[in-house]
């Protein structure tokens, strides 16, 4: 890889730590909830991805909508009949992965260690605010980083923003994520660099790619830790 | 006032647009709803601040966090027996909240336009990032300030964070906003200036001052347009 690059910047969620497993053992644990109303089908997932979505305009992302989701998509299955008990269950749900401790991804910790000798780092993550800075705290690795930028989504536009904020040349800018979608194209069609690590569990939201930007050329890794050699 | 005044910067929400009475209002729905269950008494708002207060923690501030604070509240009050379709109402007014016009505070645009063209202007606000950035952005006003920042909690520290990542130095910083608790009283403690419009709806926890703040000097105005010949 030609490198140029002074800075790298990491996603958060699913790149640094383990996030989307957490929604989908939620979304196990509200099913079974809902189980006390109706037969389970494959389709309830997709109904509650429909409100989710609807809702992502006025929540944007993060898991006090995916809450409120949960409860509004519940109402509607359950032909308004859910208990108050139940929905008290949902809300529950959701603070569980608000407390959740933050699971650091394998390699990562080396990773950042041995880039951080000769590269400024950065997070770029979406979502909540507050539940991002607060996983950064938590998660023992803010002081690997010179700079963290919440974003309410991950655009070309909004990357532009980022990288004229903080006064970087898209020649020197690395990104590395685990999402096509929000990590990995709208970075490359800026004209910087971006590294892919794929995760096993990921969003549907987050497959939905714009298809016009698949031409871009990235680099795909299996681990974080094959980041450190491809620089080199 | 002395004058070595750079850059200044403002509160968005009840210092620029209208919010807090926004959540008064929606508080007034709530209790025709919860009406179906009880007589209603003073006590009920409290509860529902307990309610926000306990789950500041844990959701930060926003809509969203006071919609999920409105349902755990109504549950625990109606011991349960709420229906869906009531809890549904409630989601309703909290979307209705977050679809709601700005509306701009009398004098603010005449004051950001005079102010633009001598000094460099930032907002300074707290809350849910994808709230606040959709309210600047439906605003009109994100063309007269150079900066925005929105943070998680408007603390010491917070404030420091931003004056250090945008490079300005306390004798060049002005705040103005309608809360002493978060406007006025940390950015006094740094060192910098801080300028009080109160607003005459003020959510009770923006009341809760750290009272150890309170000698600090600070100008209060009555109004924003009282601004500008104070810088003169």
């Amino acid at each position: 890889m030609k490198n140029t690059v002074k800075i790298i910047a990491f996603d958060a969620d699913d790149t640094l730590w383990v996030n989307e497993p957490l929604f989908t053992r939620t979304r196990v644990q509200y099913e079974e909830i809902l189980s006390h109303y109706f037969e389970i089908t494959d389709s309830l997932e997709q109904e509650l991805y429909e409100t989710e979505r609807n809702n992502l305009k006025l929540f944007g992302y993060g898991i006090k909508g995916f809450m409120l989701s949960m409860i509004e998509s519940a109402l509607q299955l359950t032909n308004y009949k859910i208990s108050g008990m139940d929905i008290e269950s949902i809300i529950k749900l959701g603070k569980e992965m608000l407390r959740h401790p933050v699971e650091i991804l394998p390699g990562v910790e080396e990773t950042l260690k041995d880039l951080k000798e000769n590269y400024k780092l950065m997070v770029i993550t979406k979502g909540d605010l507050f539940d991002q800075e607060n996983k950064i705290a938590r998660s023992g690795l803010a002081e690997y980083f010179d700079v963290v930028e919440i974003l309410s989504e991950k655009t070309i536009e909004a990357y532009a923003d980022v990288l004229k904020r903080n006064n970087v040349h898209c020649d020197e800018f690395l990104m590395v994520g685990n999402s096509l979608r929000s990590d990995v194209l709208p970075v490359c069609e800026l004209g910087a660099l971006a590294v892919h690590v794929p995760f096993h569990d990921t969003w549907m939201h987050e497959n939905i790619v714009d298809e016009s930007l698949l031409d871009n050329h990235y680099i795909k890794i299996d681990e974080i830790k094959e980041l450190v050699p491809l620089l080199v």
